[in-house]
């Protein structure tokens, strides 16, 4: 499996940061989580002036081959369909992304469609990168979604996306996902990698029905029972995962072994989380978690992940809309800490 | 007492709202509380695209005569010290401010402090105005807070402070407050309006210890059981009340008497809301509750008044700092109404 080589947060860091936010003019710790944040950030950037620049969002495509079970409420076209409209603005993702400034990668890590070979962007601060590794994956209720050859692909494809941003000099960056059937992999990893009966790890994706979740929550286990594999997680990531998800895996492990802070979106990006987290536990110390969303489940993987998201307005878009809407509260933390006066300077008297 | 005329939400908007933001490329529903804020501000408008304007946050400041009883962990000093600090940018409020683009209106509604004749704001974006109604209020442990005279001319110049942003055009305000104590009076009119047991009211404020709880909700007990007045919303508020909480009333009046959308802080903004809303209840149709602060007994006022705060962030300073925090997220719903595209014109299934 491709090697990322992540260290731990700096500790060292940890003593001067706290007490440059406790000496800011406030009462202690009544900035709540801004406090957090600025702290978490200084900490990945070894700054007691922690900055944010050219923040990239990277949303990785592809299809499931799962999704001939019926398991979505979408049909497939629109994983293409919506990949041409983020290349036009106009998506949930193009309005988050041109108000916060993000430049938004469009990445087609496998999607079941023939891209015109001169496809480009019309929107502006979009770009579009095809990786495709194969015509979406293999249906995982009979056989594995792909090779660990393909798995790598994927890993190498996102964590090369993330150095192009990086290069650019993004500090930090938010995943998203396009690719219908894919809350089904999230569901199904959330189950193995957190221990969570699957019954309560499945939920309506895009809309489906009572009728319809029970339906997936079916086709799901029968999947999880027909899997004989050696329970590695990198093999349960290669059998029951989505390409685009992988690519996110990828992009999240790298980011991590550059130092980049990682916003996380929504319940699949949760999902991507947990399992890269299997690989490499201290890829959670980057991680920034932007958003619990309204898909069942979400708020009971970030509980098994110890996270405390910044919004909760019951969004499940996925796209990485979550992540970036929690981006202006990022920038506040970084504004805190750089531009509030200390005591020292202030002259008002120390009352907390 | 000085008369507001608020009407309520022109329910004939909400029909062709609806349709417009379910037609958006998503699955219905799926952008949560973005969905209900554009709903909100289109109705609070009465258009299909509503638009943010020159946001303004206005601190009213003043001191309370109750803190000679020992309820505030801060000394009643740091009220003047941090209007200065106001007026010189550096403060919690500022740096929020400066990063999402508000003017900010510091207004002395009864500072115990002489301000020099000749006091004017140095950072920019930040006006200062003078209404001092008197040097703080009396301490209602013993007698009222103020007259009704003094809340008149509270209520009046908390108007006259949204009339000036108002003819800037301002569409969207916020309101903050700075003095010492000023929880007290909060947790008081929470248990006279919302029918909460006082000591389910009482908090830590600025940082009082266990110890010190209980001495406030002893004091503020006390003062309850002292009253004798004829228990009407106007003789509890200017019995109870701080001037810059009565000047708050009559600016959320104000604003919502001119169909301005309200951006309601934390703690003590919420209980002035409950408070203008026994006078007026309609001026709750134009609130957005920005956050769910850290102070004990705000989610329970929250949840008497039905609203649902955008973040919940744990932050307890005050100074409308939680209101503009929420702010990049009400921008958020603004720009999903007037640039997302519609299935009609984007070429996607309409899968939802």
């Amino acid at each position: 499996m491709v090697p990322f080589y992540i260290t731990p947060l700096n500790e060292r860091w940890r003593k001067p940061l706290a007490e440059k936010i406790d000496n800011l003019t406030k009462p202690k710790g009544s900035l709540g989580r801004l406090e957090e944040l600025a702290l978490q950030l200084g900490m990945i950037q070894q700054s007691l002036s922690p900055e944010l620049s050219n923040p990239t969002n990277i949303v990785f495509c592809a299809d499931h081959g799962i999704v001939d079970e019926g398991v979505s409420f979408s049909p497939k076209e629109v994983t293409y369909q919506q990949l041409f409209h983020f290349l036009r603005g106009g998506a949930g993702i193009s309005f988050v992304c041109q108000q916060h400034h993000f430049t938004l990668q469009v990445v087609d890590m496998g999607v079941d469609y023939n891209f015109p070979a001169d496809l480009a962007p019309t929107a502006p601060m979009v770009e579009y990168y095809s990786h495709k590794v194969r015509m979406g994956t293999d249906n995982y209720l009979y056989r594995p979604a792909m090779t660990h050859q393909e798995m790598d692909q994927c890993l190498i494809a996102g964590a090369a996306q993330v150095d192009i941003c990086h290069e650019k000099g993004c500090n930090i960056v938010s995943f998203g996902e396009l690719g219908m059937a894919n809350t089904s992999s999230s569901s199904i990893w959330m189950h193995l990698f957190a221990n969570i009966p699957l019954v309560e790890c499945v939920g309506a994706g895009s809309g489906l029905p009572t009728e319809g979740i029970r339906h997936k929550y079916q086709v799901l286990q029968q999947a999880v029972d027909n899997y004989h594999g050696d329970r590695s997680a990198e093999d349960l990531i290669a059998y029951f995962g989505g390409l685009e998800m992988v690519a996110a895996i990828g992009g999240m492990l790298r980011a991590a072994e550059l130092h980049m802070a990682i916003i996380v979106d929504g319940f699949i990006m949760t999902a991507c989380v947990l399992a890269a987290a299997q690989l490499h536990p201290h890829v959670l110390d980057y991680c920034i978690f932007g958003h619990c969303g309204d898909e069942s489940g979400h708020k009971r993987m970030l509980d098994a992940l110890g996270a405390k998201p910044i919004l909760n307005l019951g969004l499940r878009l996925g796209e990485g809309s979550g992540a970036v809407c929690a981006y202006p509260i990022i920038q506040s933390a970084v504004a805190m800490i750089n531009h509030m006066d200390s005591f020292a300077n202030a002259s008002v008297t120390k009352y907390f």
